[in-house]
């Protein structure tokens, strides 16, 4: 095995790395390379590289052999180049820093002024002639040497300062003496030897072994670990190390630090967005004890260095063709840079600054559509809290539905239609959702529920309605019959106003004040850009003709998928489904059927009117039965009383329907074939409405798609039968309708067997919830609340598997699916209609498969679109 | 399209087709073919094919163009041939009969006498001199002809020719005169128009058409749907329909009809198995209204047609090389065969013609073994019911485990133990089974279960303890508390004796003598002949010595799967693992996992010495935990007391454990990853009985299975986790055990990633029970009460996909899996432990795939050798 190279060096205008290395150097230390190789001004330094991070987990947490030799020698250099000694009479000192391959802010901590000791703070001292600074620089590298290497608690160390200014009648640090600064330092030291049983160290290479461990070690501490989880970061190696020669800020008053946005990142408008704090060190800026200063005060206290910062500003946006956030640092008048990035940006600021970079001629469309967070789209659709609102959170859940709701909190459904009659805005809290609670949803601002995921009821439906929805806060005590809830020491109670922030998932005390969205212009430029680039076509789930139109609105170009039996569930419909499904002759059956015919054949005309010319494919009753049905036995008296039937009928029916894994039970197509009379119903009221649409002069595309099928013969079955209803139907009103046939491939099987499958199906829709579910055999609403969370932190799952498609493994069938069903028909049309359908990642593969479109949530439309142009982009057209 | 060919001729020492087209012609067709052929006397006639019956359905139940002009053509090519014509002055005429490609005895019935009228009728009479013959003729003719083909109640006209026999004084059919059968006839056509309100058919040609239509219809009647669900006969296009001149055993007392066997179908001996009946036609020997003569009786009263016939029976066992089951008619001193086929015969038999028509030099050893049906050898290892007891059958229900077994009825499981503990046999009747009722189980001969299917709980465990058992035996009514049950009238106290036929769901009164097993010589010389020729290895799923013991008595080289959960439903275990369950701290699982872990360790140390040099792959716990604790709140109140715990957290725990599909859920390596502590107690288990068996002189070659594994990832890291702790103890015992390690294969995810999961993987395992459940996505448990009954029904399923693998869709990702694991581990070896294992059909598949090992039941270990030998004769050995 050869030797890899592990330490990467830079400064004075040469570098061994550049931007292009981040999964090796991270990105703080590639973005150093990179600028010390443009001959930007940075401190000498050099990297350790991710993978020795990992190196160093491989070994049990040791360190691999030589790397401290090969330290020695980069050192070697710095120590030449800048003509000072690390530890010596010149002292040279480091920072030393992780850096990630992804940025993770705050993750890890930082360790300035490293190499100081009770020699060198002296050599410090007497060199720069200011005992003051020296003395200050080693208080605070006591403290952040023993927080952050040590795990001492910072407090302790602040205390002895805070004690210290206090005895000396202060209250500015900087009014401190070099004198009472040096005792502070030696009070510390005591703290240090007390807490840690031993001396705090002297020896430079030490301090500097021991900070290199413990950005090592952090990069598995709790904070990061749950940090990669919620930014869905995977495959990294582990983090870099940056060892930076030190430049002070705090040297003098021609010294100081500061940080800036290359432009706004709340706008995108091009202003340099800076802040400089003068004589001090960069973590007094994030302390936030003194109030930064604005570029104005630079110019005017040192304007050839604000000219020379301006003209980075250039140098960086121009060398990375996107909005920088650097760091920098003066010293005695001379500026460093210390750090760049791509700045993080509200999705109102990436349209601007990328459409602004086109204008600039710095990047095409396509290159600045690649630099837009297409899943920060979400923020412009809804309205969004005000960021500068004061706001009181008292819990937090899983944000299961995006947006931002406030009203009075109700804990029953009946309360929510109540107050949403009389015009309140209402937050309806519940221990769970279920389709007993439709109505009270429908009427409320927001839900929130104390169980439950992503894919809970009450996410989906809340998703689905577009509702802002927190579920599962599993840290709220919900009393229903006292009408309260518990978060904490606080008690809120009905009609008490709260707040959910459907994209952090908080819940807040009060009415926190909104913003309402705003499609800008820049909006409409980049869905015009992406509809010219993009080959996938993008439809919408939807059900009613509300979120049809909303979902046009957004620039659907068609419905992928309605859920009948969504239609089902309204309260004013519930007990005819019911009422079929307790029928005990074929008879009563059809009668019930008969009620809810012109019921679903209105919400078709709807949805054609809605779509007038563009496709609408209907899904056929997919859940099984036993949904419809109450399993308490106080509601199973209601509805027995309500039908007419004995307590018995619905407790034995509810009994029979009872399946052990209903996931994989009764419904679906086997439903269609096992109680045809449903669908029967179902086809009727589509082609009924298909008629009446068409004598209204609308277009109607309509789709008729089975779902769960797993073998051709139940594809075949059901097909023949539609098509009889259909011929019949024709035949009688003189009619020429023809509803494309299609399948929902969703059982493995049948993607397995889609060669088959496909000469039956006129389309192909990839229901990936279920095929997810099947192909990984993890029932989701079960596993959501139990391994599923523990895995993705373990890395087991790279991340939610519902959340982004598993290309390995669902992945792998979709594809399948997708070849083996063109290789017998190579028109086939091909459409997913899973969740998957409005995640950017799974977009991408859709597109890859060569997929003909993708459907998703009406909000996520616009998502969809950038999405599909930018996978078009990156893999072309074809 | 070139008019398909749709009628093949025979007669005359030619024939257009062959014993080769029984697709085509069906079995029967294809064999008058073949004998026709050979020269043998086959009265002439002509098969429509099974294409034209599929033909016939396609266009909805409509003749295919020129069908009939066809059957013209062939009529006058038979007319010609005998000088006869069809409803002509020299009567010709024909039997009709169906005829599929495989046999379905009774299925479908048979027109005989076809051609008969007023005219003929007469023109037979004096054709003949025998007009008691014609009437005679014709009176079989109608009750047929309306019965079949126009399914008019057989019994109407049975009553009157009863009559007829009462009003003339007689008991015998031949005893009526000519005219007495003439007035039949009359009476007869009266009833005939009076139900079907139309005339008796007198045109020939359209008694013919009907008849042939008739056939048709047949293919698709409750009765043929049924039988082909049962014997799980598929893919075939329908019934041929054979036309054939007739000939009469029932001309004079030189006529006969006669079947027979050519070998005695029961034990295989060299014996001709032939019954004759005189001047009878066949369905009287059916009727079973005559006893029929034996074949001495032939050869004093026609010795040359005896000797004829011993020279056909001759010829056809030279040229089909088997067993035939032969049917005959001897018209006027003339012998005529109607049909040849191989014949039915028990498993006994089976083996001794194949083996002695090895001696007779027909077939060789692999000709031999293809013609022994695997499944069948069932029969040999359980005692049997005596095949001439004479039963009471009070009920049946669903063959869940094979055997006979008899014993008092009980009706709970403490009765069961207590009564066996007394020496008795018992049977125990439950509405159903749980884990509570395993010592009961054990304790009992054979178990009754008036719910649950092959897959329930009885059965499963009744298969594993090779105890008898009927399942789903709905039509019995179970009190519990009084101690008796109900089939129809009787009723069945604790205490009677019962008896359970296994291999048919027979519930029977009283003490049914039994047969004891006899393995005889024959059975060893199969098996051995079987084991050169196989390539397959053959193992048993065993969980406790006795089992493994029985398994290896019957050739089972080793354990493919020991489930180790089923060692802790042991009732003076499982409070154990319910103390585990509840625990609330890590020590009080210890504490409660240290007490199983001597248990465990000695059920290896058992299992191991019981399998001295052969593997042993014991799987971890798979089931998930909720299995482990009752669902009623009674006995959770009795396991509350037990435990010292509150009934709040027994029920809390449930409440924590419950999932809405557990088939999907926090089980297997799951529960392994997230509760690591049972898989430390299990693994640790394992190698301290290894080390102990190793002491004892025992050779060990253990392989811990890790189940329902899904990525990569979960495999990492148990292993890692149990090579930890292996390494360990080898450290601490300085001993070198090395466990195999590997995996099932039972999640799709797993098989479409097997090449990433092979790299951590020292064998695979395929679980096709789970891995069916998830690609199919139908829950077996469920299913088998529901919708897969009638899928199989239905032909959507071809056959039920949990008894035999579903080679479309489950089998490609076997395939898959072999071909991806096996790409990045050559050697790698697979096999299967799910109940396929032991099915003849998907080990052939196995064999085909390449799998190195099937594993399966003690019982069908045999069967497992044979198949595996059958599918190396079929594909090669390579």
């Amino acid at each position: 095995m050869t030797a890899q190279k592990r330490i990467y060096e830079f400064g004075n205008g040469k570098a061994e790395g550049n931007a292009g290395m981040k999964a090796l150097l991270g990105g703080k230390g590639a973005n150093l390379a990179e600028m010390a190789g443009m001959g930007l001004p940075v401190p000498p330094g050099f990297t350790i590289t991710t993978q020795t991070c990992a190196d160093w987990y491989d070994a049990g947490n040791r360190m691999p052999e030589g790397l401290m030799d090969g330290v020695r020698a980069a050192v070697a250099g710095v120590e030449a180049q800048l003509g000072r000694q690390f530890g010596g009479a010149r002292p040279l000192l480091f920072s030393v820093r992780s850096g990630a391959a992804a940025s993770m802010p705050g993750m890890m901590d930082t360790v300035l002024n490293l190499g100081l000791n009770a020699q060198t703070v002296e050599a410090l001292a007497t060199e720069t002639g200011n005992p003051r600074f020296a003395w200050d620089s080693y208080r605070r590298f006591i403290t952040m040497y023993a927080d952050v290497v040590s795990g001492v608690e910072r407090k302790l160390f602040e205390h002895e300062f805070n004690a210290a200014k206090k005895r000396a009648g202060v209250t500015r640090d900087s009014d401190l003496t070099a004198d009472q600064l040096k005792q502070v330092c030696a009070a510390m030291k005591v703290v240090y030897l007390k807490q840690e049983h031993e001396e705090f160290p002297q020896d430079p290479w030490t301090q500097l072994e021991r900070a290199v461990e413990a950005v090592f070690r952090s990069w598995n501490n709790m904070r990061a670990i749950e940090y990669r989880r919620l930014n869905r970061i995977h495959g990294l190696l582990g983090t870099a190390v940056n060892i930076q020669a030190m430049v002070f800020g705090n040297l003098n008053e021609e010294s100081g630090t500061g940080v800036g946005f290359t432009r706004d990142p709340s706008t995108g408008e091009n202003e340099f967005f800076c802040d400089v704090l003068f004589n001090a060190q960069g973590e007094d800026v994030v302390a936030g004890l003194r109030t930064p200063e604005h570029l104005d005060a630079l110019k005017q206290r040192m304007p050839e260095v604000h000219a020379q910062l301006m003209q980075a500003r250039q140098t960086l946006e121009q060398h990375y063709r996107d909005m920088q956030d650097i760091e920098f640092t003066i010293q005695d008048g001379k500026l460093y840079l210390l750090q760049t990035r791509n700045g993080k940006r509200t999705a109102r600021a990436a349209l601007r600054i990328a459409l602004a970079l086109v204008d600039e001629k710095l990047l095409t469309r396509e290159q600045a559509l690649l630099k837009i967070d297409a899943s920060s789209l979400n923020q412009l659709l809804h309205p969004m809290f005000d960021p500068k609102a004061k706001v009181q959170v008292i819990a937090s859940g899983i944000p299961a539905s995006p947006g931002a709701a406030k009203g009075a909190a109700v804990f029953t459904p009946d309360e929510a239609e109540r107050r949403a009659a009389r015009g309140q805005s209402v937050i309806l809290v519940r221990e769970e959702t279920s389709p007993e609670d439709i109505k009270g949803m429908a009427a409320a601002a927001g839900i929130l529920t104390a169980r439950g995921g992503r894919t809970s009821h009450a996410a989906v439906v809340a998703r689905q309605m577009g509702k802002t929805c927190v579920a599962g806060c599993s840290s709220i005590h919900i009393d229903e019959h006292a009408g309260i809830f518990q978060a904490g020491a606080i008690t809120v109670r009905q009609g008490d106003a709260i707040s959910l922030n459907g994209a952090t998932g908080e819940v807040m005390l009060g009415d926190v004040p909104t913003v309402p969205p705003e499609l800008s212009g820049d909006f409409r430029t980049v869905m015009q850009w992406s509809d010219e680039l993009r080959r996938l076509g993008v439809r919408a789930n939807a059900d009613v003709p509300r979120d049809a139109l909303k979902a046009r609105e957004f620039g659907a170009e068609g419905i992928g998928l309605c859920r009948t039996e969504h239609m089902f569930f309204d309260s004013d419909r519930i007990n005819k489904m019911r009422e079929m499904i307790l029928a005990k002759t074929l008879e009563q059956k059809q009668h019930a059927l008969a009620k809810l015919l012109p019921m679903q054949r209105a919400d078709f005309l709807g949805l054609f009117a809605a779509m007038d010319g563009l496709p609408v494919t209907i899904r056929l009753l997919d859940p099984p039965l036993h949904e419809f049905l109450p399993q308490d036995p106080s509601t199973q008296q209601i509805i027995a009383d309500q039908l007419d039937v004995s307590l018995k009928t619905v407790q034995d029916t509810v009994a029979n329907l009872h399946e052990l894994n209903p996931m994989l039970g009764l419904r679906g197509c086997r439903l269609g074939i096992e109680q045809p009379l449903i669908y029967d119903m179902q086809v009727q009221a589509i082609i009924e409405a298909m008629l009446e649409a068409e004598q209204q002069g609308v277009r109607v595309l309509a789709e008729i798609m089975i779902p769960l099928v797993g073998t051709i013969e139940e594809l075949r079955w059901l097909r023949r039968r539609i098509e009889e209803q259909l011929n019949q139907f024709n035949l009688h009103h003189g009619s020429r309708l023809a509803p494309k046939i299609g399948t929902m491939i969703e059982v493995p099987r049948a993607a397995l067997t889609a060669d088959k499958i496909a000469t039956e199906a006129d389309f192909f829709s990839f229901g990936t919830n279920d095929l997810t579910q099947m192909t990984l055999g993890v029932s989701r609403d079960d596993a959501e609340k139990g391994f599923l969370i523990d895995y993705v932190v373990r890395g087991i799952f790279p991340t939610d598997p519902f959340a982004t498609l598993d290309r390995e493994g669902v992945g792998k069938l979709v594809d399948m699916g997708v070849k083996l069903g063109r290789g017998v028909k190579p028109g086939l049309k091909v459409g997913i209609c899973g969740e998957h359908g409005g995640d950017p990642e799974s977009i991408e593969f859709c597109h890859e498969v060569g997929m003909d479109y993708v459907s998703c949530s009406p909000f996520r439309v616009p998502i969809a679109r950038l999405a599909a142009a930018q996978a078009a982009i990156k893999h072309g057209k074809a």
